[in-house]
C-alpha cells in the first residue's frame, strides 16, 4: 500500500499521477481537513472535494479549481438577495456540500460520506479524511484570528500571518483506516507537493499520526512544492515570508524533519541542509504525462 | 388596507392582479406556511416563494412553478451522487432556501427574512407568513401520516387521504402585523382561489386569526378555485373526493362558513346553499389581463 498525504490542487495532481501507475487498491490518499469550514450553513471540505474531482476526472481545468461543466446560477441569485458571495460555490459543486451536510447531520462520518460519493463517481483509490473529528486551521494575523478560508479567499491572503493553530487537533482521533494502513507495513508514505503549513502539518498534528508514519518502517518520500523559491500555486511562499522565513525547497523539507527518507525537488533548487536522500526531477505538473512521470519518480525513489 | 389570504400558484395569480390595481402600501398578502418543510437540511417555504417570484415577475411561466431562467445543475449532480431528487430545486431557487435556512438558524424570523428578500427583489406589497412559528400540514393516508410535500410531490397525491392535521397550529402565534392590520379596519379580506384544505385552512387554524377576520368589520370576499367541479390546478378536487365530498364551488364556500360576505364564482357553477352574496365572473387567470380583471371584480364586490 502507498499512503499519500495531500492537500488540494498540487497534491491532487500527484495523487492522480499515482492512481495511473498503481493498482487502485494499493493507493490510499489521506486528505487534509484543516481547510474545512462551515459556510452558508453548509459543511465544506475543499481538499476532499479537490481530490474527488481530480480523481473522477471532473476537475475544472479552465478555472484550476472546482468542477468542470460548472454553472453559477446559485451564486448569482444569492448575490441578488443579499447573501455572501465571497466563497464561490458552483451549482454542481453545491450538490456535494448539501449532501455532505445532510449526511453529517444524520450522524454519518465524513469518511463514510467521502467514500460513498467517491464510489458513486467511480473513483478507484480510497480518499480518507485524516480524521472524522473537526480540525480547523486558524491563522493569527494582523486582523486577529482568522479561519483559513476567510484569510485565503475572503481576505485574499492580505493580512500578515504570525501564527497558525489547528483548532481541535489535540482532541481529534486519527482515521482508524489510516492507522491500520500505517501499521500494515506500507510500501511508502508519500507527502504530496502541498503547502506544508496548512495542508500537511494539520495531518501530522492529529495525535499519533506523525509517530505512526515515523514508525511504519517504509520510506517517506516528499515532493517539494517550491520551484526557484516560488510556490507553484497558493499561499505557500507568502506564508513563509509572513512568518519570517525564506521560502525554499530546503525550508519545506525542514518542516518534515525526522520523517523524510527521500525528497524529490527541482534540479535548480538548493539542497543544502536537507536531511534526506535528494532526488532531482521536474516537479511542475501541467499535463497528465507530467503527473504520471512525477509519480514514477516518487515510486522508484521509494 | 386589503388583506389577502393566499396559498401558492392560484393565490399568487390573484395577488399579482391585486398588486396592479391597488397602491402597493394598501396590499398585505398573507402566505400559508403549512406547506413548509425541511428537505436536504434546508427550510423550504413553497407558498412564500411562489408569491415572491410572482410579485417580482420572476415566476417560471413555462413550468408553471419555480422561478424563471432556471438551471438544474445542482439537481442533476445531486442525483449522480445518490441524493434525493424527488423535490426539484432549481439552482436559482436554491439560493432562497440556503439563505433563508442560514438566517433562520441565526435567529431571524421568517417574516423578517421574507421581507428582506422581497425588498431586495423590488416587491411592493408586503408578504407576511401567517405565523413565524412552524405549522406543518400532515395528511393521514392509506400510507400512514405523511408530510404534505411527501404526499403531494413525492407520492404524486396517490395515497387516499382521510384526515388533515396542522401540526403546531395550536401553539402558533399569529403574525402580529397581520393581527394589527385586521384590527385597523381593513377595507376587505380577500380569500384567494387557493386550496381550502391545505392553503387557506392552515391560516385559519392559527389561534385567533379566524376570530380576528370575523370581527374585523370588513367584507370577506372569497374567489372559488373550482370551475365546473374541477380544480384549476393542484390537488383540490382530489382532496374533496378522497375525503368523501363532491368538489364544487359551493363545497369550497361551505369551508369558510361564518366568515364570507361575498363569493366570486364561475357563471356556470351551482350557487345553491352558498351563504354569501354571489358574484358571477370568469375566474380562470391565464394572462395578466385576466388577473387584473378578477382583482377588479373582487375589489368592487368589497
Amino acid at each position: 500500500m502507498i499512503v499519500a498525504l495531500s492537500g488540494g490542487i498540487g497534491g491532487a495532481k500527484l495523487a492522480l499521477g499515482l492512481s495511473h501507475v498503481l493498482p487502485l487498491s494499493e493507493l490510499l490518499i489521506v486528505a487534509n481537513t484543516g481547510d474545512d469550514f462551515e459556510h452558508l450553513g453548509l459543511s465544506i471540505s475543499p481538499d476532499i472535494d479537490t481530490l474527488t474531482y481530480a480523481l473522477a476526472g471532473l476537475d475544472n481545468q479552465e478555472l484550476g479549481w472546482g468542477r468542470r461543466d460548472e454553472t453559477w446560477s446559485f451564486m448569482e441569485t444569492l448575490g441578488s438577495i443579499g447573501g455572501e458571495t465571497w466563497f464561490r460555490l458552483g451549482d454542481r459543486d453545491l450538490a456535494l456540500h448539501v449532501e455532505r451536510t445532510r449526511r453529517l447531520r444524520a450522524g454519518e462520518t465524513l469518511s463514510a460520506i467521502t467514500a460513498g460519493i467517491a464510489r458513486r463517481l467511480g473513483i478507484g483509490p480510497r480518499i480518507l479524511p485524516m480524521s472524522d473529528d473537526p480540525v480547523r486551521t486558524r491563522l493569527r494575523s494582523d486582523a486577529g484570528w482568522l479561519d483559513f478560508q476567510h484569510w485565503f479567499v475572503r481576505d485574499q491572503t492580505r493580512p500578515p500571518v504570525h501564527a497558525i493553530d489547528f483548532a481541535g487537533a489535540a482532541e481529534a482521533r486519527p482515521n482508524p483506516l489510516l492507522l491500520e494502513a500505517l501499521r500494515s507495513r506500507p510500501r511508502a508514505v508519500v507527502i504530496c507537493p502541498s503547502n506544508p503549513f496548512i495542508s500537511i502539518e494539520p495531518i501530522l498534528a492529529v495525535p499519533g499520526l506523525r509517530a505512526a508514519i515515523a514508525a511504519c518502517g517504509a520510506p517517506v518520500v516528499a515532493v517539494s512544492p517550491i520551484i526557484a523559491g516560488q510556490a507553484v500555486k497558493g499561499p505557500t511562499a507568502r506564508m513563509f515570508e509572513q512568518t519570517g522565513m525564506v521560502p525554499s525547497a530546503a525550508a519545506v523539507a525542514a518542516r518534515y524533519a525526522g520523517l523524510l527518507t527521500h525528497y524529490v525537488m527541482e534540479p535548480e533548487d538548493d539542497a543544502a541542509g536537507i536531511e534526506a536522500q535528494v532526488i532531482r526531477a521536474p516537479t511542475l505538473m501541467r499535463s497528465l504525462k507530467d503527473k504520471i512521470a512525477l509519480a514514477r519518480v516518487v515510486l522508484s525513489a521509494a
